[in-house]
C-alpha cells in the first residue's frame, strides 16, 4: 500500500477539514450579498444540468441498501427521484431569493454622550450539520449556511455517501466559479465514525453543531461534542379542546393535526378534552378519526363515554408516536389541560382550541413549548408555514433558537459602536 | 448524632432544590411586572433597615478569611461595607425600574392564511448561577433573575457563605411577603462541591447555567454541566491605531483604554499601531503611558523607535494581564491588524481609531468579536455604558447573548400563532 492509499488518521482529517472550513469563514462573512445568491443559483442550473449524474450516484446508494437489506423506509428516504432533485433546485433558488440576515444592524440606541450602539447581525463561522439518510438535506443545510454567510461541514449518513459526495462536488464547484471561496461547503468524505468523534472536540474552528435525526443521533452528538449545539428533539405534540371551543372548529383542527402528515415532529399525539363537552365532542371525535384509520388510546373517563376504546397507560402521554395513533385523555379545567401539557408534552408545539380570550392568552403564556397555538393545527409549526421562507430544523433547546429555525437563527450577533473620540471618566 | 444532624447526600439536596424551583419557575413566569417590582423594592427597603445583621454577618466571613490568611485582595472583594450595600439596595430599585422584557410579542407577521405569527418573549425558567466571593453579586444575580421570571439557585463561594445566606434571607423573605412564589430565590447551603456537580447534572428541572468567576470555575462548569451554559471568558481587548486616525484622538483612547481601571475584562491589553504613524505616535503614546505607570513589552519595529521598552514574546499578544502592563505592535495595514486581532485577541472587544470610512466599516464587520468599536475606548463594552440599565456579565459566546447580558438576554422566546380554524393542506 503507497502512503496515498492509505486513509488518514480520523484527528488529522477533521482538523484538516475543519481548519479548512474556518478559512473559508472568514472570508465568507465579508461577502456580497450578490455573490452568494449568484453562487446558489448557479448550483441550481448546474444540478439541474447534472441531473443524470446525480441519478447515477444515487442508484450506486441505492444498490448498496438492497444488498444490505435496509428497510423500505430507509430506502425511501435515500432515494433521489426526478421530483426530489426537483426539489433541491428549487430549494437552492427559494434561499437564493431571500433576504440576506448579514450585517442587519437592530437595536440602535444613541447615549447621552454621543456613542452610537447597535447590534449587527453576522455569521456564526463554522457550522458541522450531522444528519442521517435524506441526501436532500445535504442540498438545504448547505444552501442555508452559504446564505447566512457559514462554511459548512456536512456529515451525512453512510448510506447517502455517493449522493452526497455528488452534491456536495456540484454545489462546491459551482459555487466557487461563481465567487465562493475554496470550501465553503465541505463533506466529511470518509464514513469513519471517529472522523465525526474528532470533529466534534473541534471548538477552536466549529462554532455550533447541528444534529438532524433521531434521539439517539443528538443524544450521542451532545454527549461527544464540547462544541455547542443546537438540538431538534421529538415533538409531542398536545391539543386542548376547550368547554367553549367551536366544536366543528375544533373536529376539524383535531383531525388535520392528526392526519395530515402523521409521521412528522409537528402532528397531534395526545388530545386532551374538557370534560364538560367530552359526551358531545369524543363521540364525534373518534368516529371522524376511525374515518382516517386511527388507533385511540383513552383514559377511562373517555372510556366511560365511548366504551370500546383502546386502554392508555401512563406511558401513552409521553409517546411520539409518529403514526395514525392517538391518546386521548378527559382533564377537569383548562389549568389542568397546561399542565399535563406541560408535564408530559416534550415542549415543542402545542394548540388550545377555545373561544374564551382570557384562556386563549393563558394558555400561549404558561404552556412552556417551542410554538404555541390557539384555534389552528399543529401542523403550521414550520419555518415554510411561519413566513421564514425555509428551516434547517425545529429547535427544542430555549438557547439561541427555539421552535423552527430559519436563516436568521444561522446567525450570531455583535455590539457595534460608533464613537467620535468617546472616553469612559 | 441526630438524623435531623447529618447533612443531606448532595444528590439528593440539589434535587431537591431543583425541583423546587422548577415549582416556583413555573408561577413566576406568569406573574405580573408590578408584583415584581414591588417584591424588589420590598426587597431594597429590608436589606436597608438590616444593614446591621448583614454586616454582622459579612462581619463572621471576613474573620474566617483572615483566619484562613486569604490574600488581601479576596478580603476586600469579600467585604461588604456601606457603600457595597448601599450599592446592593441601590441596583435593587434599579433593577424594580426597567422595563419588563416578559411578554414582549416581536416579530409579528400576518400570513396569506390570516394565522397571525408572532414571538413571545418568555423566561428560561430556573437558571443556576455559580460564582465566585463577592457577595454583592448574589443580590444582583438575583434581582434580574426575579425580574425576567426565572427562578434562581445561587452557588457563591464558600468564603462568602455567611454573607449570602443572610442576603438570600432578606430577599426570600420580603420578596415571598410582596408576592413572589416561594423558593423563587435559593441559595445552595452547603460549601460542599459536590452539591454544585450534582446541580450541574439536573437538566430535567435547570434551564441555563450561568457561572461568573476566573477561568477554572467556568471550565469546571462547562466540562460537568449538561445543562447548556453561557460563558464568560477573558478579555483580552486591543486597539489598533490607523494611520488615518486623528493622533490626538488616539492618544486619549488608547490611555484611557488601558489605564481607566486596568483590572477590569474590557480594558485594553495590545496596542496595534500602523507603521505609517509608529514614529510620530508611539513616542507620544508611551509618554503618556509611562506618566500613569504602565510597563509597556514592544515588537521589534516599536523597539527601533523607542529603544528602551522591554521586548514582547508571542505569548504577550495572548496574554490579559488585568494590570498596568501593554503590549504593543506595529502593522503594516488595517487588514493586518484585523487578522491579528482575530488571531490573537480573545473575541471580547476590539476598537479601531481611524478617519478612514471604509476602514472603520470593514474592521466592524470582519473583527470577530462580542463588541467593536470605532473611535471610543473598550471601556465602554458594559450593559450599563449601553444603555441596557444592568447586566449580569458580559458573554463570549456566540450562542444565544453576546456580549452585555442584561434583562432581555436571561429570556427566551416561543412562537405564539392566533388562528381562526386555519388547517394545513
Amino acid at each position: 500500500m503507497s502512503p496515498e492509499d492509505r486513509s488518514p488518521e480520523p484527528e488529522m482529517l477533521a482538523k484538516s477539514i475543519a481548519q479548512k472550513a474556518k478559512a473559508a469563514a472568514g472570508r465568507l462573512a465579508c461577502l456580497q450579498t450578490g455573490i452568494k445568491d449568484a453562487a446558489l443559483l448557479a448550483m441550481a442550473d448546474v444540478l439541474e444540468a447534472r441531473r443524470a449524474d446525480l441519478a447515477e450516484a444515487n442508484a450506486r446508494d441505492l444498490e448498496a441498501a438492497r444488498e444490505a437489506a435496509l428497510s423500505s423506509a430507509l430506502i425511501d428516504r435515500l432515494t433521489l427521484n426526478d421530483k426530489r432533485i426537483g426539489g433541491m433546485i428549487e430549494s437552492l433558488r427559494k434561499v437564493a431569493s431571500l433576504d440576506d440576515p448579514v450585517g442587519e444592524i437592530w437595536d440602535v440606541r444613541v447615549r447621552p454622550n454621543g456613542l452610537t450602539v447597535g447590534r449587527m447581525r453576522v455569521p456564526f463561522g463554522v457550522i458541522a450539520i450531522i444528519y442521517e439518510s435524506r441526501p436532500n438535506v445535504t442540498c438545504d443545510a448547505a444552501a442555508l449556511c452559504v446564505k447566512s454567510g457559514n462554511a459548512v461541514i456536512l456529515r451525512g449518513g453512510k448510506e447517502a455517501i455517493h449522493s452526497n459526495r455528488a452534491i456536495v462536488e456540484i454545489m462546491e464547484t459551482a459555487g466557487r466559479e461563481a465567487g465562493l471561496p475554496d470550501n465553503a461547503i465541505q463533506l466529511v468524505p470518509t464514513t469513519d465514525r471517529a472522523a465525526v468523534g474528532a470533529l466534534l472536540r473541534l471548538s477552536q474552528f466549529i462554532d455550533l453543531v447541528i444534529p438532524r435525526g433521531g434521539k439517539s443521533l443528538i443524544e450521542t452528538v451532545v454527549r461527544e461534542s464540547t462544541i455547542p449545539v443546537i438540538k431538534h428533539y421529538d415533538g409531542n405534540c398536545f391539543v386542548y379542546v376547550d368547554d367553549r371551543a367551536d366544536l366543528e372548529m375544533a373536529l376539524a383542527i383535531v383531525v388535520n393535526a392528526k392526519t395530515q402528515r402523521p409521521g412528522v415532529c409537528n402532528a397531534m399525539e395526545t388530545l386532551l378534552i374538557h370534560e364538560a363537552v367530552l359526551e358531545r365532542f369524543l363521540p364525534r371525535a373518534v368516529e371522524a378519526l376511525r374515518v382516517k384509520g386511527v388507533e385511540i388510546r383513552a383514559c377511562d373517563r373517555c372510556r366511560a363515554v365511548v366504551p370500546d376504546l383502546l386502554v392508555a397507560c401512563e406511558e401513552d402521554w409521553r409517546t411520539e408516536y409518529l403514526d395514525l395513533i392517538l391518546a386521548v385523555r378527559a382533564v377537569g379545567s383548562p389549568e389542568a389541560a397546561i399542565e399535563f401539557v406541560n408535564t408530559y408534552g416534550s415542549h415543542h408545539t402545542d394548540a388550545i382550541v377555545t373561544g374564551d380570550y382570557k384562556r386563549a392568552l393563558d394558555f400561549l403564556r404558561a404552556v412552556d413549548s417551542s410554538c404555541v397555538l390557539v384555534n389552528a393545527s399543529t401542523r403550521f409549526s414550520d419555518g415554510g408555514q411561519f413566513g421564514m421562507g425555509c428551516e434547517i430544523g425545529i429547535s427544542t433547546d430555549k438557547l439561541h433558537a427555539r421552535g423552527p429555525m430559519g436563516l436568521r437563527e444561522l446567525t450570531t450577533s455583535k455590539f457595534v459602536v460608533l464613537g467620535s473620540g468617546q472616553l469612559r471618566s
